[in-house]
């Protein structure tokens, strides 16, 4: 097994000293590059580019070779996991998800599967040990999955939604009948995560896309109860490294306290998070990796670094940070771009672990 | 002209003591509503309806017939200024708010008209003198604009979006010409709210539907500054009355502080907050308008009542809160579910006001 010559990412996340900001994007093998476009249809759709481990290790290897990144992301998508369970997932153009399925009755519910990761998902593991060979150490690799609420959201929905005015209807109207989805599903995401820890990831990141929908006492209840759950069932220790978790609720800046009792070792906020403030009211009990704004990527040089260092400087001296924008990378950014974020973070934060 | 009879709201607003907390929701002379879409049928589009005086009084006591509201709201949209400067203002099925023009360059910006409300809004003054006449004191009116911010996304973007990319380009790229619009905005906004408070709106409420969309730096600059602007213009008392301002940045949960430094009254808030958190946040600089998720209309009474409870117990004893929604009534409530939660609060909330 080859050693991480590059664990400065795996550092960050459990607040221990670093030489610089360690900085990865979400989305950072995606559509913003030409060379993954061109992969993509080499593959087919989106789904045959996951399921196909070759060219899945060769994107997540892309942006790697253009830029000076501190971690790897697996190349696959957050519900895998439904579409093992037979819901056909598939991608309509400017919709986004969709499932071919949707659960509409308590018996589509009860009659899920279960999972069984090594048959049903093979194709993630495999992509997870191609793509670890091929780094070889170069710099860590991050498994990732959906939260249990994000997965049954698009479920019962069918895909994207505005209101979320079916599931919240069963929340509020089925409590139960909803839970009992969540811990199948959260079930499913432990058993899923853990596979990919086996099978060569160094960290794990759950998102949590749409827990900032709801209220804050069902966030509690139906969003992150699940990911506790999940975080209590995860391997944390592989090969004598400790393997972080990252929990990111897009929306969630008003609950950081609660999700930091989680057990997690890192939580991802969004822009609208002012990370010195975060830290302050987390005491050191979480790293905390974000928040720039992805549109700022479609401004000058000047602006970008301007940005990074602002957003250095609210966090401040001293560990804890890993840099990463807020939510994904657009299709619309010039990588150029990504590349001035990228080497502003590395060339400024130093100042701040000196 | 008519004396006030219930001025509970009014009250609230201002954190004086109160018998009960006052309750209206957003979007209540609504599709929810079997009479509003008689009359909607009857006088054609939506915004056919906003410039009939008569019909548009018709529509707005409507709710008030039938439920035990604390405050009536004009019948408009948050959209009429960039109307009046001739953008277009129309509306799709299923898309919300669309313009038949966009600002595309600086020179659209630069050749927007100055709105003259007593001319180009007109029907909206008509509509709050025959609205305040109908009234006859029975309840206070609340008058409304969106936000400049608000306005500008949709004037730039063309109608909704999922990231904003347009104007965010514009804000990180061109940020003098953003203010610029802004200010044009804001002064409009100014003028058209204080016609209202002339013509007989007894409380004013901007809505910042997009404000959480913006990083928290981006949103002091591009959206707040230009609300206080606008607060500090407003006539703040008519009548021997103070006329109380209502912030509502929809996702600014994590910004209460700085919102209430513009001198507003209240700060509306949606349902990701704790009332109870935000009150102590705020030490009694503002009231507190919400929270209720709009999705628990769905649920049966016993639940509606439940988490009317829940809301009113986290805001706790005493003064400064009025009941509402986080976000408008949505089409498919029933309208007897939108009655339970009215006269939930005006009874469960008795005991808070002791």
């Amino acid at each position: 097994m080859a050693e991480l010559r590059n664990d400065v990412f795996l550092r960050a996340l459990m607040g221990e000293p670093v030489p610089y900001t360690p900085v990865w994007m979400m989305r950072q093998a995606g559509r913003y590059l030409p060379e993954y476009r061109a992969t993509r249809t080499q593959a087919g759709s989106f789904l045959d580019l996951c399921k196909n481990a070759e060219l899945a290790c060769e994107v997540t290897l892309q942006p790697l070779e253009r830029f000076d990144l501190d971690a790897a992301i697996l190349f696959s998508d957050i519900l895998t996991i439904p579409d093992a369970m037979g819901m056909g997932l598939y991608f309509s153009e400017g919709e986004g998800p969709r499932f071919a399925k949707k659960l509409e009755n308590e018996r589509d519910i009860l009659d899920l599967p279960t999972v069984q990761v090594e048959r049903d998902l093979d194709y993630v593991i495999k992509a997870v040990e191609t793509i670890h060979n091929a780094l070889a150490g170069r710099v860590p690799l991050i498994g990732f999955s959906g939260s249990p609420w994000t997965l049954a959201c698009y479920m019962i929905q069918g895909g994207s939604s505005k209101d979320f005015r079916v599931i919240k209807t069963m929340m509020y109207c089925q409590p139960d009948l909803l839970e009992h989805l969540l811990d199948h599903l959260a079930r499913a995401v432990t058993a899923y995560l853990n596979a990919q820890i086996r099978a060569g990831v160094e960290a794990v990141q759950i998102f949590d896309t749409w827990g900032g929908v709801l209220a804050h006492t069902e966030y509690r209840r139906f969003s992150l109860r699940f990911m506790q759950q999940i975080v209590a069932g995860l391997i944390r220790e592989r090969n004598g490294r400790r393997v972080p978790v990252i929990l990111f609720s897009k929306g969630g800046g008003l609950w950081l306290e609660a999700m930091a009792e989680t057990g997690c070792d890192a939580l991802g906020v969004d822009w609208t998070v002012h990370l010195g403030e975060a830290r302050r009211r987390l005491g050191g009990r979480c790293a905390l990796q974000g928040n720039l704004d992805p549109a700022v990527l479609y401004a000058s040089s000047e602006v970008i670094r301007a940005e990074v260092q602002r957003v250095l400087a609210e966090f401040g001296h001293g560990n804890g940070h890993v840099f990463n924008l807020g939510h994904g990378i657009e299709q619309w950014v010039n990588p150029d771009h990504a590349r001035m974020m990228i080497d502003a973070v590395h060339e400024l934060s130093r100042q701040y672990h000196l």
